[in-house]
């Protein structure tokens, strides 16, 4: 049976979630895909562990000092690399050496922290092509709601002609609560945060930023666009007032923040703001943390998604659904054949 | 550059309407997978058309009488045949035919008319698991809308729980226009033939039939079950009566024609019938000829999806979605090398 090497860089709450679910699913894979999956090494930004023969869950507490960076993932021998670092978008974020070394030495890279991608897109992309690494990044970009997947394999063959989609779980819910509750956004971010809906520092959120790398990400990844941060017009919901959304409410409108993507003289457009929905509009029953996209196509008319999940469990999946399109992509299957006995 | 091959039976409106797609998508076909791809043969019931150099669009209102039937097929040489007939799941209809012949002989199908795969699935299956062919059915199993793509693409590696799904768009318009302008069953089927939205016979669609057989589809091929017409309960809305929309709207409840599937003690169970939605769940808001479904998963929570296109170009469209998975599928790419190298 062959084997398949994984190692996971960054190992916080989602990272330690992965190797989890990683380790429960081996005998999945030996019978899905008939290989022997192991997770030969972890690390966080100051310490890891390393096993040629594979990891345990047991061992997964007992992390050694040190041992950590591109060098010791290289050393692991991994063929597949998990980066689930802290994201920071301005910089990169420690994920992007890693996934520099991995991708250039041709190691197939499942990407769940949406720093490196936003900051050097385009850049990981050329290096996956000139070495023939896969590079997945379900979990960057909204983690269980399907977005790269429908434009990639649910609308193989269509032209995208518009994306819209509420990518930010926390604005969402706080939109919900203001709406729901006539609370203006400064009371509804005390109430999120009492009921721990919402980190100490929401701003990435709530001014938009967290949707509008989401959003990058779709366009540059699933559409093969080439933007950056500055191409992007974004707008958050910090400074949305009561009487807006009482406005909204008397005309039976529901805010939410959205990341549109438009094709315009065939370039592609990304702005992230407010837009309102009618009752009527699905998008306007997307409450509290779900996540929703609406794709419109040539041929297929308008697909939307909608959905979200218990975190981290929900991300750590996103990232081990791109693990089996993986191991799906390496399985050698045979070329058409018919025509030799035709 | 290598040749791809591909036949069509059945060349009524949604034959046609791939086809053309088909080929002019040749270029698209070329520059993403590196393939020349030529419709070789065509055929309906009583005439056909081939040509191994590829036919062109304007040979196809040219069909030459008694060119038809699956020996047809097979000697035009086809590596991938797109099955489009007349649907009959009580039958298997004439695609039952032309599929046992392709698949024994390891011809990829990609399957849009329900009949042969709810009449004889699990055998169909069987043949293409013997002779290594690709057999895919998107667009018999619901067409636009992502069903098995979610099943096997989005949500792979996690346990589907349930799913419930709004399958055929005739009886959801029925539904809606009944409870949204107070009309019974009679009333609301004058009216919607009267639009062109329900054909004479509608009994496939209103008693559930048609629902019952893409929930079949969605139980055998999604989700490895075995099952038959004779296993599921099936009820549809013919029955339904203007009070009891009546009394469902007062109570603000929405109800829509639900095709269901369900894990009990292990194996899957599968019904049809009336579920209704507060207005406040996404399913509420799949209106006119919307389709939609929700999947529940161990990992990643719900997930929606909502959709339809116009016919017949939609479904055209998820059939050669299909087959660009199958290009996919056959590209030869090389297995994990990294571990030679570390």
């Amino acid at each position: 049976m062959q084997t398949i090497k994984v190692a996971i860089a960054g190992f916080g709450g989602v990272g330690r979630t992965t190797a989890t679910l990683l380790l429960q699913r081996r005998e999945r894979y030996r019978q899905v895909y008939g290989v022997d999956v192991r997770l030969v090494a972890v690390c966080g930004s100051r310490a890891g562990l390393a096993d040629a023969n594979g990891l345990e869950l047991s061992q997964l507490d007992e992390l050694q000092p040190t041992l950590s960076g591109p060098e010791f993932i290289s050393s692991s021998g991994a063929e597949v690399l998990i980066e689930a670092g802290p994201s920071d978008f301005r910089t990169g974020g420690p994920g992007l050496a890693y996934l520099r070394a991995a991708l250039s030495a041709g190691q197939d890279c499942i990407v769940i922290s949406k720093g490196a991608l936003v900051h050097s897109g385009p850049q990981l992309r050329e290096l996956a092509q000139a070495s023939g690494a896969i590079l997945k990044l379900s979990g960057a970009a909204a983690a269980a709601l399907p977005t790269l997947d429908l434009l990639e394999h649910s609308l193989a063959g269509c032209q995208v002609l518009a994306v819209e989609g509420i990518l930010n779980a926390t604005t969402n819910y706080l939109l919900d609560a203001m709406r729901t509750q006539g609370l203006d956004f400064a009371a509804a971010l005390r109430e999120a945060r009492g009921g721990g809906f919402a980190e100490a520092d929401t701003r990435n959120d709530t001014e938009g930023w967290d949707t509008a790398c989401k959003l990058l990400l779709l366009a540059n990844f699933g559409l093969g666009a080439d933007l950056t941060m500055d191409d992007l017009e974004v707008e958050g919901i910090h400074s949305i007032t009561a009487q807006r959304i009482d406005a909204w409410k008397s005309q039976g409108l529901v805010p939410r923040l959205i990341g549109s993507l438009t094709r315009v003289d065939g370039t592609i457009r990304a702005s992230v703001g407010i837009k309102t929905y009618p009752l009527s509009d699905p998008f306007a029953q997307v409450n509290g943390k779900n996540k929703a996209i609406r794709i419109s196509s040539d041929a297929m008319g308008e697909t939307i998604a909608i959905g979200c999940g218990e975190e981290p469990l929900a991300t750590a999946a996103a990232a081990l659904k791109d693990f089996e399109h993986i191991l799906l992509a390496r399985a050698t299957r045979p070329a058409f054949m018919v025509e030799h006995s035709a």
